[in-house]
This record gives C-alpha cells, structure tokens and sequence, in this order.
C-alpha cells in the first residue's frame, strides 16, 4: 500500500487521531462532588476573584489551540476549515508526543484578519496559548501581529516562526559544513508568503547577511518592481542593498545558500550550477521541494535539505513549536520574542555536536529537542 | 478536609482535570508520514472535495465543545469565563466518563448574543456538537435557537433542556408513587431562567397540566404584571390560565407540585403545608434547594428531589446530557426536538421499574443511563 492509501486507510479507521481522557475515574459520588458541583463552586469562587490564578487550576497550563482558517493548507492551498482539521490533528499529536502539550485543533469558518482575531480572542480564556497555522499571507501576519498585542498568552504562527527557527538552525549547522559564514553569503529566499517573510527576518536579525535577496514568483524584490504589496515593500527595506534585479537564475547565480519556500521543481540544475562552490540549498516545498534532491548534489549542492523524512536533513517544523510552547508554558512566558527564536534556532544547532553534510539538524524522533529548545524560552 | 478544601486540594494538585492523547504512538518517520505530511495530505484534499465526510476522517464524530461565556455559572452568577472553566472541564470529564464522548471546555470572553453566535459558529467546523453551558437568560434563549437555525450540528443549551427532561423523568416517577397524574396537577415553577422555562416548555408540550403556574422572583407571572420581559409574556401565553395573581405563597396553596430552580431556602414548611396532600417538591437551587430536605419531609412533602448528591433522588442534568449527545452523534442527529426530549425522559424514568418516594431517578453513575437515553435519539 502507498503512503496516500495508508494514510486514508488509517484516518478511516482512526475516525480521529487524538481523544481527551480524564485524569481521574469518576467512579464515586464524592469525586462527582470534588470534580463537579458542589466542589468546583469553590475553584469558581476563587478564581473568580482571582482568575489570574486559573492556570494554577485548570488545564491552561498545559493547553495550545491549533488555529487554522484552513486557507494555506499544506502545498494545497485554500482547502476550507474541515479539510485542514486532520493537519491540526496531526499538529495535536506531535504536540503530545514530543512535548506533553495537550493541544486542540480548532478550525475556523471565518477567514478575513477581523474575523479571525475576533474569534480566536472571543475563545482565548479557554487556552494557554496560540499556535496560529496554515493561513494564508498577508492575513496571518495581520493576524498574528494583533493577537499578539491584545492577548496575554504565547501567540505563534507557525509556518512564520516555527519554519524560520528550524531553517536558521540547519543553517548555523550547514556553514559550520561547508565553512562559509552566513553574513559574508549571499542568501537567497525564493517564496515571500508567510514562511519566506520570517525566514528572512529572522536571518536578518541573526546574522545580517552581506546579500539577502528575496524573490517571489515574478522575480526578484527590487526597485525596479511596480507591483508590490505593502508586505512585499517592507521585506525590500532590509533585503537586496545592492538593488540587483531580474529571475530567480540572476538571483542564484553567484549565490551561496538557497532557502526554497515556494513550489515544486522551479530550481533546474543548471540554475545549481551558477550558484558559489559549495552551495546550499534548502528545499522546502510541500510534498516535492523545489529540486529533487539527487539533482541538486549532482549539480553540485554540498548541503542538501529538504522537509521530507525520506531523504537526510529533514528541515520540518515539528522540530521546533512543540519545545517553544513548552517553554513557553512552563516559564510563563507571554511573548515569543525574535531573542527567543535565535536562542531556540541556537540550542537546536548545537543537538548536533559535529555536523556533517547529511547530519545538520536532529531527527524529529529525537526526544532530547522539545526540552532543549524549551530551556532557551524563559 | 470539608468539600470545599478538598476541590481546591484535588483542583490545585491535578492542574486541570482531563487531557489530551493520542490513538497511536508517533514513535516512526512512517507514522509521521501517515498522519502528518505527507500522508495526511490526501485525507484533506479528499475533504476538500467532500467535506460531508468529515466526521469519518477526524474526530468531529465524537467530539462536542462544551461553551460558556461564565455568565451565570452554578449559583455564582456571572463570574467571567476563566472562573467558569473548571466547571465545563468538569462537565468535560462526565461527558467522557458516561458517554465517552472527547468533550472540549471553550469559555468565552464575549458576552453579547450576536458575540456568541459569531464565536460559536466560527468554531463549530472543530466539533460534532455544540454543548451550550452557564449563559446567562434571556441571551442563552436568542443564542440557543439563532445556533440551532444556522449550524447543522447538535446544539443544546444544557441548563435549559437537560435540567427540563431529568425534571421531567423525574416527575413521571414521583407521580407514580403518589398517584397524581401531570395533567390534572397544579404544578409551580418558581425561577423562570433558563431552567424554568424550558422545564415549563417540557411540561407543557408533554401533559398540557390543568394548572401551570410560574413565578419569578417578585410574584406570579399573570396579567396584572406590567414588569414582564418578552420571554415572560411567552411564558404568560400558555401558563396560569385561570390568570391567578399574588406571590409563591398564593401559587403553592392548593399546589400538587414545585419545582424550584431559584435561590437557597426562599421555601418555608408553612408554604408546603398549604399544598395538596401528598405534595411533590423539586428544590433545586444551587448549592443550598429552596427547602431543606428534612423541613421538606415534616411539613408534608411525600416526594423531596434536589439536585443534590447527598440526599436521596438527584435530580441532576449529569443524567441527561452524556446520552442525548451520544445519541444525536452516533446516530448522525442535527437537532434535538421536543419529541427527543420526552423520549429521553421516558427512558430514564423507565430505568425505574419500581419507583418509590426515595427513588424516582437513577443513581448519575448508573452506567445504563447514557445508552439508554442515547438509543432514544434517533
């Protein structure tokens, strides 16, 4: 059977991946009357008068909403809430699984920026925290940018932060590799969308790279660009100093790293070719990144890495938000701050004590992770 | 250790009282390709094409959100939604406990009816029910049925219809043992929330009684009120038809039943004593009833019912809302009728074969009880 027919076979059967059970059998009347009326008048009573106190009594210590509008679902696009609730599902497990995180999908039948900050604040109280996924740019940005000003607990989009956190870590570990540094290299980021934007940020923070260059699905962003949204004219204040324009081909040729966020098979080989000897290339598109990894090393990649668990450097995002949230939780921790992302991407880096072509970031099985990026969220 | 210290101890010491797992263990790469990506990939996009099927590929099947805005919370009155979140996580763990159904406690932080609705129907796609829980009258009643009309989902607001159909069974028991027959009975509502009305409603529709007084916390609703609310003057409609006027003195005397779901210990014995023989008193006010038992008993009261476990016959919504959603669930029901609702009295009254004064209802941990409610909605 193929992984597509293992996949609906199992969900058919499963008919949901995860369940709650309750910490205690309610087998008594006396806990009927601790865990329930009269008992739990006493904890409303108190937290009533103190409900800055409700962590330290209910699950919010422990609890995550996977948020999903379902409008940028995997590589498929606008999908619509109930397809994506099997991604946030999944999200759910790995959130159990790798970080004790007792993690709720919740998808989303609005999908303007209004609608969804209205109803992920209107249910907030229910939650100890945020993770914002699969919604498409601009809106998550909008979205994230204002939840995380008007909620007081950890608000994270994922596909942002969680992606550009795991792409800078393999980054520290791949020019450790190849012995180039990252603010000497020219870096190119092909995709602009809600991972590509904070990939960019983040590198930018860490590192300021001598070249940073942007390119969408048109061409690379410059001044010579007439069409570009707001989004798109923030990212060029901070990428492309040199003003270079012209294709994704202009941008790599010459290039030293390449972080592809973007589609399937748009890298050829030859483009590969043009790139500085050594070159890295990061290749993330969903469910085939953007050249296929045999393709690149035989054009000469040194470092190859994909989000695939079927080839080696599996740069995938269940590296990262379980421990942030984590941390997050345990260290009360209200705001995920740009310091806690490098100091995440950094103790992630360091899992691997000597890196080599085929081994910059952990195996997302490993279980010492989700603690050491927790650590560094405090 | 009282009860009320032994909540704050057990509530403080677990830290939420049920949590998340998962179905299987992620513990491979082909397990997270199953359920993560890539594998999951094809159960969305088959969704996407048919969303109908949902529920056969996540855990909408046996999932229901158990919503409050902490307006009017057991006898707390509006204590916000963090203060209210132990009791649906309570209500969360009987859901699991006698019906097996993953119950989500979502405590919200509006408090409009239009705030509600928009929430509620924003989240709705995550769930297979809507568990309306402690919102304050009138609003719950607006809510309710605008929830109702535009989501194709079960939805119930639990304080109104499961509190009516427990009383209901209960009432079919108590008139056995005393011989009264519904229809011909003077019967007293004091308390026309959210509870009163819909036990009046149920009353109403079920035995259409000779005489059905309510009385709100000033006097009898009649026609020489000039206070009334919009939903009072409903109730007028097919309430106290020979247009009695006066106070809850004036209704009990002569009365056969009472039921009170209002405030601690508004019921004097004298009251009782002016009722019928063989009197018939459902003092339900949280935590303390209208009239202690034992007054109850030695002014007259052959049947006493609380909502108490304490005393014998609990008269408690713990019996009713595990099944009426294990039913409407399993059986693919969208909408809980009035029809749905006396059969589910009638089976559980019918789970008493011989009723007598001190058991009119089934134990709360009677395990027979969810199914035999859950076979009724269909």
């Amino acid at each position: 059977m193929n992984y597509a027919d293992k996949a609906l076979d199992t969900h058919k059967k499963l008919r949901g991946k995860i369940t709650i059970n309750n910490k205690d059998n309610l087998d008594s009347l006396e806990k009927l009357s601790t865990y329930y009326t009269p008992g739990v008048g006493t904890v409303s009573s108190l937290l009533a008068e103190h409900p800055e106190q409700t962590r330290n009594y209910t699950w919010t210590n422990n609890s995550v909403a996977v948020v999903s509008d379902g409008s940028a679902v995997l590589g498929l696009g606008n999908i619509g809430p109930r397809a994506a609730l099997p991604v946030m599902e999944g999200k759910a497990m790995i959130f159990k699984q790798f970080a004790g995180i007792d993690a709720i999908p919740i998808v989303l039948d609005v999908h303007t920026a209004d609608e969804i900050v209205e109803a992920v604040k209107a249910i907030a109280p229910s939650f100890g925290g945020i993770n914002l996924e699969d919604i498409a740019a601009p809106i998550c940005f909008e979205v994230e940018e204002r939840l995380k000003k008007e909620l007081n607990i950890p608000v994270m989009h994922d596909d942002q932060h969680g992606t550009a956190i795991v792409v800078l870590a393999g980054l520290i570990n791949a020019t450790k590799v190849t012995g180039k540094s990252l603010a000497d290299s020219r870096i190119v980021c092909l995709g602009v969308g809600a991972a590509g934007t904070a990939i960019l940020k983040l590198l930018y923070k860490y590192a300021n790279p001598k070249e940073l260059i942007a390119v969408d699905s048109k061409a690379i962003i410059s001044s010579n660009r007439s069409d570009l949204s707001l989004e798109k004219l923030e990212l060029f204040k901070f990428t492309n100093s040199a003003d270079i324009h012209g294709t994704i081909e202009d941008a790599l040729a010459g290039a030293d790293i390449f972080i592809g966020v973007s589609r399937p098979d748009v890298i050829t080989k030859e483009m590969v070719r043009t790139m500085n000897k050594d070159p890295i290339i990061f290749a993330m598109a969903n469910p085939n990144p953007e050249i296929h990894p045999n393709d690149a090393i035989e054009a000469g990649a040194l470092i190859m890495a994909t989000g695939r668990s079927d080839f080696p450097n599996q740069v995938n995002n269940a590296l990262v938000f379980p421990g942030i949230f984590r941390g997050a939780l345990d260290n009360n921790v209200d705001h995920i701050t740009d310091e806690h992302k490098i100091r995440a991407a950094e103790a992630l880096a360091a899992l691997i004590e000597q890196p080599t072509k085929d081994l910059i970031v952990p195996s997302v099985l490993d279980s010492r992770v989700a603690s050491a990026i927790a650590k560094t969220i405090v």
